[in-house]
């Protein structure tokens, strides 16, 4: 990437009248300087059955064009016309839930062939049309793609042809779910029911992994058709996107970003968070670690939010507060979701930069700020590089596995609360992570990996992360780590299953809390605090140190978290859910522990550090504030020039940071 | 109307013995003078396909005629027998929630060629048994009518006629919707999906707005075919009821009252009301608001409560309070759902003025004395006219709005909320109004007229509420008034749409509040009272004076409540949801300045003012106590005679009302 | 039985790996005596449709024989095999939610010929080749057998034909139903809907009645086929559940076990309860006193629970505590489900004896201790004898009436609630009482006979209680009882209904109370707990005295709890839902009044006593401390031995009692 992009989709098609040459001159008032097409429009471009129409995707490239900035096409398959759906309703995915009926995107079944049949032709007519305009600078492979839960007779089919590739034979399936539980065995292919009421939890969890396998086969299809197409240079990139609670939360449970990314030339995301008082940047740090370790690269934000709906609208400062920390965590690209908002239909409250009245407003007037910033910062700041001593496992085999296996009967937390439990304490310690996964490879490059939840685990990958630790690796273990195979059968040996090695702790019972303290408030947090909840281990070292015990009559005997020397490393066991302030207080330990405790980890939220090192070679630091407070410290970095101000600060020296603002230096 | 009528359902079929003598007898002695039949009892009459029995009619119209007590009889199509959904399972309404399934009433498809055929067959046949007997005053037509939601594949094809007449073309069409929004745009009529899955408001909002027309056109062909046979002096009523939340609580969203009372010669209602400690006479003035302003008349209410369910017992003293509440607010007649209580089936614990032993008990004891007051006062309360000087303006178009587009994800509000914060604050000061609606043609009959959430408007309907304050009227508007068109496409130009004219303010920005008081607490309330919540616009006065801004770090700047002169008239706009209490503040600044602030607002809930002129020219001020204590006043006007007691009370004279009872004063 | 069973159930079917002979050595030292095996093992029996394979049954049958453990063998019915469904789809139950989906167990359609079929032949299999085997001490026939809400139009025309034969005519069945209500009444029997649409109480609850039955008839017919094979000295048992509530609440709503039981030789049961800080012992003596109340003999726990999920882990001491429960409830047989954690599938996390690493563990360590003092004192304990005073009369016509027709709107509390708030106070007071039921007869065995909400109830039935009661009995009812005839019609006499007679006291109003306590608080209880809720009746005594009345301004002459001497007996009636400590109070009082408060009485929970009479006839008596807390009490009995510790104790002697602990004495 040659600069830094700063972008809005823009949907020609939505308009309420005719103002495409008033749009263009306000972004690039705004230094806006690529916009995103067509991802959404199919029926636009192919009113009828193969009529096709792209006039407004020609005229949108030629304008833009003509005002210097850039395009990224998408391929308009997420959303589909309604003559497809009138001809052929089979093309909508039959779910748990039944037939689909017409009217949200992301309704189909991706691999019916009638849909891949259209999807194909108006990718190949829409690539025909704009192949050689040269405002493109890449392609967006559909949107947001996922599995729709798509689990009609047709998708069965093929679930059971990939069972019988797995697994050869019946009595191999039938022993490794343990189907014989309530007589689900199978004994002839052809008694295979279908996987939508099943109760088994291997059998349901390997359908998710299967139909999670259905999107890495749809996207890499359609990457391989616009390959035909592209020119050298062009980018081929996916807008993913995470487990949605009314904001990008977690790990997706419905596609692997790992393997999904693997064809991509780029991965992109969209990125939506908590705005307003509850603003804190979290999910900005953690959707950015996750696309950026899909490929160890710099990553696109082709969407986030300008001012949608009414929670989101972003106080004074805030929306430069949020671009730059996109930048800072490595992100190349920072685009909103969108230019103007939209007159009708659903999303009508979720917001663009400008307003229903598309004019200026005091949002719009802040993105002019941070692209007159971006465009001058641009070589400072693009393709900043990260090196990260910490790592976390995440796995979204596991994440099935705990949706199926849940902590309690009453519980709603899942995988990714855990995993947010950690990563949350990890960036207000201003400690940055990469994300890893099961098939990563280069674990002895970072000196701490933390592993929430790994309830799902071939023996394999155990062996490796002990191998890892025996080697010299610091690891943190959460409670139902190890606990199944890849197969989610329990394991019959001593718990935390493989890992105990390392671990050195041992546990056969588990309790569901109630008001239970750690014993003796090991971590010095407020009472309120020190209590563990939901899921509790009790566990018994065989060469651990015992950090904490329970306070509980019946329990007391029991270690609640763990330390464990072996080899050249460290393993750390988590076996009860713990606050955050008492998970910060492992962390803490843990850092120290594996000397990777550094400079960044004196300083806490509400100012955050990111790091990075750019084209130049030099170090870049950003202090962030993230809060309503004027936030006042000591400079602790050697001295250098604050790039938005150009002054010179030397280390120990006040620096002031306003409410939402923050301040860049390069070292 | 000659009298007042004292009335209840009466149900000989569902009788558990015969004992029509007694029950005549016992109606007789609490001055029952009205009952109602037949409206839920199609099986009776019709127990096989084209076999008719009207015994049970003929029987109680000869009863009753000889015992002086009149009969309305209603039409049984409510309720559709066994046999014709057995034989015809097509009737029942096909919904989104898919197929019916007998059981329930209400549950069958009106516009059902085959339900009609029977309907129309049983409404001449019970029409020619009945048309000329003499106990009967009027006919209902059905009950509770609405459109069950049916959207089966008949009714989805009714409306794309509907909108090809309504649009002309595809093309119109999409532009006025924005259906190309997610490939939703149609480019043949052919291709229509059913609107029974869209995602688009603009359209699921017009598909309500033609079901509603569905019961309109329902109606009106039942009332035709009434009409052939009806004799002068009968007339013809239709049991309207409300937006239901357990109780009668605001504008019924799948009927337009306003239309669908056309073609009838009165409009009827049923009003179900909270009880005991909570019963507060709200719904009783709002209904009966409601039910007056459909044809500006006297109206009747055909059902309401005896003693239903265990929250619904009255007090003593409750059911006469109630009972004059409906009178106060120009009912005509007041009957009770029901006679007896019922034995067996649904209803059972919907409690009549009889209890299941069929024998006085005390509230049936209390309705005596209610019989007596309304036979010896009947010529002095019948037919009570009002002319208010304060109107509503509702529109069951925003109401589908705001229930597509609601205030925010999280909040359950919707339009009749906002709706009741006014009214109810509106009768707690004693102000009588009248409920119009968009095609109202008498604005300026109205000193103050009040806009609650006119989300939904065409541009002539606001010119015509701008023309309305410019030649000197009042106004109050509530956020998200003018917000969009008929079809729900927001307007491009400044909000709040046109009617900025009048208000004098802008807004570009709304936001969720988060712990946002009114700054400098404008209306004097408990600081719990002065915050506000759930949405906030954030205003910016061009020619409007500011009431309140918001006391927020971040938007400070704006204004939250404003007024603004214009022409010879004001409009107030409320930017935000505010308490009840600030609510009452700023509808007391609006009457005062609309000079119609008078004696009844000096005086306040539990204290309930009504007034009328009855056939006599004089006018009635009812003074209800709406409370469980003894509440003691001055006698605010002018000398006069209480008619319950018959005693002459001066101006300033000291009166006590006991808890749960009122004065009637003719003065 | 000749001595206490300590089981658990076994599946070498589950197991993940072959170690039945390290099974069986760990059964032995832990004295376990008999497994069950094959309830819910078809398709391991008959892989394939017609192929038979029991390689399974055969290799435990062996091993215990040799081991010396005894065997249940049960009918492997209750889950079908992935081949019959695929085969024949309509062996699944059609409910209320349509057709069903394979997967779990119970969701067959236990009327279907072609399931009725393959059960018979896989049983008859079975039977064939066990029924000689030494090993076996009898069958359990299916498992937790309910109807599953089998409501498909097969079963429809059964229950048509039920009512039919039920009531000869259309127009009898409309009167009893009183289905003229909306239209529903049905004039010739080929016009009846399906039921599953209905709002008819009577209608809805009669079908619960008719499903009830299929689950007797499907019984009876296992019990025949079985009956066939077995030897003399086998017993036939069932496993009974109860309404579940995440535990084992209250009487089964969808199984009648009065007339289920009446097959089989001995009833068996399951009892789930809470456990850790919430163990009260409650569940273990309300579901034993069913059990042993449906025969009137001693029963078989046939499943309880070891360390199932984290919230049931027993704190140490706890297994004991509830293994000596159960016995000293009069079971012969204390059974876990199960030996083993399962590793895969569904119920992973409800965990046996062993955890899923199948070694020894502290729960395991234990059981060991119960095992070696069963088989000690098995002759003092087994075929404990008991001769309660007290009996509490349930009904599933009630328990199905009070769920049509629920306390109130808002309230979730059903029959079972009501019978609990009754039985959990007995418990705490150390009453031990029967179960009985309408058909019950010797009802003046009892001094004091218990009558929650019996809200349906045929006049004989009624008119049986008034003789009790006349003739000396004293009977405790609660408001609602009597309400309504044996087809859930209303009674059109005074309420409540016949028993007016001996209660002396009649009602017209029900109220749901907000605020509403006992004036005077006559039963001294905290303020807090004075309050009554949910529903009240206005009593009015005619002959009755009162024992509480209402304080609230409305109803304060209304009588809420009264007391009536009719003929040599006593009748108390409760008008209303009170508090847990009111209860208590009304309960001790009505004991009183029949003579029949005991020493056990002035001893309240958490020390909970048992008695009973052994083989021998000698008295025993359990003293249980259901706390945490040490406690300590006089020893109130006459001089005698404890059995745990061979101790003699003489009355006055202070005993102590370590949390969770137990003792047990001969007298």
């Amino acid at each position: 990437m040659k600069q830094l992009l700063y972008g809005v989709a823009y949907y020609d098609e939505y308009m309420p009248y005719g103002r495409l040459e008033t749009d263009i001159q306000m972004m690039k008032d705004a230094g806006i300087n690529v916009v995103r097409i067509a991802e959404s429009t199919w029926s636009t471009h192919e009113p009828q059955n193969g009529v096709f129409d792209f006039t407004s995707v020609n005229r949108v490239l030629d304008a833009m064009h003509k005002a210097g900035i850039s395009v990224i096409v998408g391929t308009p398959t997420y959303a589909v016309p309604t003559w497809m759906v009138k001809e052929h309703p089979e093309v909508l995915a039959v779910t748990k839930q039944g037939a689909g009926k017409y009217g949200a995107r992301q309704i189909m079944d991706i691999t019916s062939p009638t849909y891949l049949f259209y999807a194909e032709r108006i990718i190949r007519k829409l690539m025909e049309n704009v192949k050689d305009h040269p405002a493109i600078i890449g392609y967006q492979i559909d949107n947001e793609t996922k599995h729709y839960d798509t689990s009609g007779p047709n998708v069965q089919l093929q679930f059971v042809k990939y069972l019988k590739e797995k697994f050869k034979t019946t009595d191999a399936l039938n022993k490794a779910f343990g189907l014989s539980y309530w007589s689900n065995d199978v004994h002839a292919w052809e008694d295979m029911p279908s996987v939508v009421g099943t109760i088994n939890g291997s059998f349901g969890a390997e359908f998710s992994k299967f139909q999670r396998t259905l999107v890495d086969d749809f996207l890499a299809w359609q990457v391989e058709i616009v390959k035909e197409y592209r020119h050298e240079g062009q980018f081929i990139t996916q807008n993913f996107d995470f487990e949605w609670r009314g904001y990008s939360f977690g790990v997706q449970p419905n596609v692997n970003h790992f393997t999904a990314s693997k064809p991509f030339d780029i991965t992109g995301v969209d990125i939506y968070h908590p705005s307003q008082e509850d603003l804190t940047g979290i999910e900005i740090s953690f959707g950015g670690d996750v696309a950026r370790s899909t490929k160890q690269q710099n990553y696109l934000v082709l969407e986030t939010e300008a001012q949608a709906f009414s929670h989101w609208t972003p106080f004074p400062g805030q929306l430069r507060l949020q671009a730059f920390s996109h930048v800072a965590s490595g992100a190349n690209m920072v685009a909103y979701w969108h230019w103007h908002s939209i007159h009708n239909s659903f999303e009508t409250y979720w917001k663009g930069l400008l307003s229903h009245d598309l004019k200026p407003n005091p949002v719009y007037n802040e993105a002019k700020t941070i692209g007159a910033d971006f465009k001058r910062l641009s070589p400072k700041l693009v393709n900043l590089k990260k090196k990260n001593k910490t790592a976390i496992l995440v796995s979204n085999e596991s994440l099935t596995g705990v949706s199926w296996f849940k902590f309690n009967q009453r519980s709603e937390l899942n995988y990714n609360d855990i995993l947010r439990l950690i990563y949350d304490e990890l960036y207000k310690l201003n400690v940055e992570c990469d994300i890893i996964h099961p098939e990563t490879e280069n674990l002895e490059d970072y000196s701490l990996i933390i592993v929430p939840c790994l309830y799902v685990a071939s023996d394999q990958l155990l062996d490796r992360l002990n191998q890892y630790v025996d080697k010299g690796g610091h690891a943190v273990f959460t409670f139902k780590s190890g606990f199944t195979d890849e197969n989610i059968k329990v394991r019959t040996t001593n718990q935390p299953g493989i890992i105990e090695k390392v671990c050195g702790v041992q546990y056969q019972m588990f309790i569901e809390p109630k008001r239970v303290q750690l014993a003796e408030n090991p971590y010095g947090v407020d009472e309120s605090k020190n209590e563990v909840h939901t899921w509790m281990e009790l566990l018994t070292p065989t060469t651990a140190e015992t950090f904490a015990k329970y306070d509980h009559p019946a329990w007391g005997e029991y270690a609640a978290i763990t330390g464990n020397e072996c080899g050249d490393g460290y393993a750390t066991y988590i076996g009860c859910i713990v606050s955050s302030e008492v998970m910060s207080g492992i962390l803490a330990q843990a850092l120290k522990r594996a000397s990777i405790w550094e400079t960044e980890q004196e300083i806490r939220f509400p100012i955050i550090i990111k790091s990075g090192v750019n084209d130049e070679g030099r170090k870049i630091k950003f202090i962030f504030n993230y809060s309503a407070d004027i936030e006042m410290m000591r400079y602790p970095f050697e001295e250098s020039e604050e790039l938005l101000s150009e002054k010179h600060y030397k280390q120990g020296e006040t620096i002031t940071l306003n409410p939402w603002s923050f301040m860049i230096f390069e070292l």
